[in-house]
């Protein structure tokens, strides 16, 4: 049901979907649904809490990995890749919430938060001396994710089955950048 | 009044708003509208020839450029970085845009016909050794256009007045990468 609503959601948006559409396209009664859920915002806090506990997993381990500021911003942006790949749907949601609801506000807090920390990690990099030192941080953590959640976009799971991580081409591109680098 | 119609698109859906919303905006009657355009989709379409415009300038002026395909490549980031700065609300709707009107369709036709000149680009410096041989044409236009599109998301004009273009950073992550570049 969840899948369903999600799917919903990304289609025509959280505010253009209604309970009746819902269950009209889980081919069941209106009343079935709140047998499961309070309503539509309980729908919406489910699935982005999914998109924001896989994001919650790879922020832990970045913050605890026990490497420079340049591995553990790698590292994150290796994981919110394959988070993305994984939860494709939740994240798509995530990625275009607004602030209507109290439910909304609460992710785009920590959507913020998440930006903060990649922010920091840039600023640190820059002070180690791992990123080129005229790189503004909050610019490039806005860039750097503006590439990864760009994905999004044209990422369809069913496509791509089998297929390599995008984790590999995205951190290729940002970290060590397109041009072969002569010797 | 075709500022005032692409601010209610971007923030309504192009479907969410009527010409009365626009009328309202506007401060004035909806007949006077109709005295300037035929209607929404005129609208529309005048907004986004707009955008797709500034880009078919880039476009030829790198189709033109007597250089290696890798410069041609940065050449179209730069300048695309620069229409996007310069027509922001234009090139947020472009990006938004969905398959339901022949202007859309149009649109988008175009859309993708610049991501194939990029992915030629692309594979081109490939082939002249100028970007990693391991790169995948598609994959990699995709990352860098994913790359600069994710600009609208967050780039305020109005807060940026005098500030510095977003191209020199935009490029310097996507073609020489984050990393210090050791000796």
């Amino acid at each position: 049901m969840l899948a369903v609503a999600v799917e919903l959601f990304n289609e025509r948006g959280y505010d253009g979907t209604s309970m009746r559409d819902l269950a009209a396209r889980l081919g069941i009664a209106k009343s079935a649904i709140y047998h499961h859920v309070t309503g539509k915002e309980e729908l919406l806090s489910l699935a982005l809490d999914r998109a924001l506990a896989g994001l919650a997993v790879v922020t832990e381990r970045a913050r605890a990995l026990p490497a420079p500021a340049i591995e553990r911003l790698e590292y994150l942006v290796r994981g919110s890749v394959e988070v993305l790949e994984a939860e494709s749907p939740y994240v798509t949601l995530l990625l275009r919430v607004r602030v209507n609801t109290d439910v909304e506000r609460a992710a785009l807090d920590q959507r913020r938060a998440f930006d903060r920390f990649v922010a920091e990690l840039v600023a640190q990099a820059v002070r180690d001396g791992d990123i080129r030192p005229d790189a503004d941080a909050m610019i490039t953590a806005r860039l750097l994710f503006g590439l990864v959640n760009s994905i999004v976009e044209w990422y369809r799971p069913a496509r791509r089955a089998g297929a390599a991580s995008l984790a590999d081409p995205v951190c290729a591109m940002a970290f060590e950048g397109l041009r072969t680098r002569r010797r």
